[in-house]
């Protein structure tokens, strides 16, 4: 495709840890549409070394940032923005629960590791754009997407302590894109992504089982990781310069399912034989 | 159970076809917490003669009406209000699809039946509610509902255009709530109930099947006609004055379940045995 | 811009009055981005002869066609694909209420007008769908995209009863959208357009006060018709193809505002005065 | 009103601060209906002595904990299981945002205090319920609420991070909704309630000025905290067995208002005027 929407465009992406994920795909699309970025991930994802293979790739620097800390994250925007100038776009794809990872069941929680997994995955969001903010770091137009699941809205049993997490992040998203869209007419959205094999998704109890499921329940079928990352790539764009503080669903249209027909006949043949 | 919450009111019930009929139960209901009503369905649809039965139990008076037609809401409200003086409360619990009926795929439907389903399981609501507003018919704080179903959010195939129908129900219960509210206090929602095994919902293609996999998403299983009509009560009742314009689930949690452990439990059962 | 997004896509696009229209600018984008098209509306909307301007401007055939009748669609659509082969996208950009037209208010509604206004509004949007799948007449990946107003969620008093055929239309997009994922991995979307100064939109009562309020109450502003188009062209393109049976909102922000601090200010300061 | 719902069941009430206080109201009223319950607070809170009277007047104990603390809620719902065996009903009215009482911005939050506002707002939410579900201490049917607010769904600027508070209580809901539905048939809801004139409520910047905007919002004006406490008792009574994992708008209509003819004459009015 010879199309290049993000010409000129200059950002950052959180989250890239190999090349399942998402981030690391958006990283690759954004490089083709001919974006400039810095990547960055918390020292300890980074020790694996993967992300200096995509820093390559793409042209771009690693700066490491552990998105829970302020320091980590002002030394980030100080360095992206002495480089770049201001930013046309934030990408923040960051989640991990560790009650999850340590198999505790949602009514047994832990609450210390509630509250590490809330700042990680939810607040996070928050310090990225309040350091952001505090620097007036954005172009005007510019764009800050998060990545999210449908468990902020329904209830998904294994996906556990994230679900809260989840709606949190939705909510900051909105909370935070008033501000930005009356101060810099910058944009802030969420992308509420299909069940994705991705290191973090593969944590999660029983989700081969899951995935397809969704799958059949999807008119569409799952979206995978490289289709989210060109949706990314549209929000990013100026096409979309007015969508803000929504969370949007790609997802093969699981989102609006009550039940397909597909399901339905897994699920009844089952009933039958019984 | 001696708490009577309906004591001195009094109302409409549309759609009491025979005991499976959620309006029926809501008759009967309504009869033990103090309430009178006029019944009233279609001339064709009380050729069974049933109605009779459930006058009789409750004291009340039948009124036939097409609820599609003018001139019969006008004579009903006329008489119901020539009987009791304004009105506390109406039930509207009327929905019908030619296409489903007929067998008609979604993707074949004849327009003509689509257009008699709109007006007898849509259109006919306002009908009511404009036939009862010319006619200032309502008392202060009094309560309309109607019953719809979470095809209007999310698609179930098999509920083909009555799906698209029950939108346009519930975008009516908002509009119309709206001036209802500030006109007179009345407030107008829809209860959007369980899949049930009334003589309507049976038509439905698959319907027992999919009772099943409702059943099991649902954590406390499908709401009953018996269950939904006791929510009803609390609707009509002084204790729900200030809520309006809402679409309330009455679904054992149906509605905001991703997923369930029973329901993946007998889905990857299946998976598994192929 | 030199990105083309839609080289050798083909579609229909319905709805283009005048240069005012969205889509009118639709076409202009879909050009500008590589794509070929045909251009419809109804036969009496085409008498002011504007859209042959739009027609050679794009080089576009216009084919005459009203959405309500079936034999039109039939006609329209076997030219389109006997021109272009299998179809890439379908805008569908009508909307009218007679009760509107006339000043009928919402508790007074003309029925034969409100069967009209939802045959044009909403109906037509499945006739569309329906001629094209029984001809079968999209390709694979493809995308129908249809303009809606945030009046089906929620309630303008002056939207009439359009809000309740916008309701119907969004169930359409689902309904319909689960048929044609599941057989040909087509796409069904509408998009919520902030209120905006067309044709259509300056015949509703006391329009130019409530652009002034949405455009306050909006972090971003009110989303014009220009940007609807953009907005479009990425729903059409390859880069969103897991996204489908969504209703997007693209508003400003409009959407998921409780009250912006601007509509605060002026609201207060009115309240003082007093 | 004989008539008395809640007739020999049990419960706990948290957050009766003073006779403004939601709780006060829903203590007073479940008393009237027949029900018995332990009333508890922070010690904190409790400085103050005015629960005492309404302990008094309800012939109610009351037992101090800290709903962020595990060992006083251990130590609480053992008292309240000791004295009353199984319990019928949770209210759980607790909220503070300690950005919101120092004045902090929203874009410049302190995030030890959105820690601290988190897990008092939203967090304790879980731990009161985790702590129940431990010593299995809710009866089948029983029916446990949750206050909110709607910044939780749309920005409301002065709400400030009290909206994503909400929004992570209202996912506690729906996630552990599941599990209690699942295992005792126990349901969870969250009730939205009005801006209403509390003690917490008044600490909002301009809330005065968003009351009254609300209550021309509103069709049917803003909720009460009596009436909140009505509906409260509806929802712990055995006629809504099947509501769970709900958001329960009690507003008013609000949440479902695009605009109301009332605000937008407040609002003309003064654009004219300037």
């Amino acid at each position: 495709m010879s199309a290049k929407l993000l010409e000129g465009k200059k950002g950052i992406i959180f989250g890239a840890l190999n090349s399942d994920s998402i981030a690391w795909k958006v990283a690759e699309k954004a490089n083709h549409h001919g974006a400039e970025f810095v990547l960055t991930n918390a020292p300890i994802a980074m020790r694996m070394g993967e992300i200096d293979r995509l820093a390559q790739e793409t042209g771009s620097e690693v700066i490491p940032a552990d998105a829970t800390k302020e320091e980590d994250l002002k030394n980030l925007l100080e360095k992206a923005t002495g480089k770049f100038g201001k930013l046309d776009f934030i990408l923040h794809s960051i989640g991990m629960s560790v009650n999850v990872r340590k198999g505790k069941a949602y009514t047994d929680l832990n609450y210390d590791w509630s509250q590490k997994g809330w700042d990680v995955s939810a607040l996070s969001f928050h310090k990225v754009m309040q350091t952001a903010w505090k620097m007036d770091a954005m172009n005007k137009w510019g764009s800050i997407v998060a990545l999210t699941y449908m468990a902020a809205q329904r209830t998904f049993p294994d996906y556990n302590d994230m679900a809260d997490n989840k709606a949190y992040l939705e909510s900051i998203a909105r909370s935070f894109g008033y501000h930005w869209g009356v101060r810099n007419k910058v944009r802030v959205n969420t992308i509420s992504q299909s069940p994705t094999m991705t290191t973090a998704g593969s944590g999660v109890k029983g989700f081969d089982g899951f995935m397809s499921f969704a799958e059949k329940m999807s008119p569409l079928g799952n979206a995978s990781a490289d289709e989210c990352a060109n949706y990314t790539i549209t929000l990013f764009s100026d096409l979309t310069r007015k969508v803000t503080m929504q969370n949007l669903f790609h997802d093969g249209g699981f989102s609006n399912m009550g039940v397909s027909d597909m399901v339905m006949a897994q699920y009844t043949n089952n009933v039958q034989e019984e």
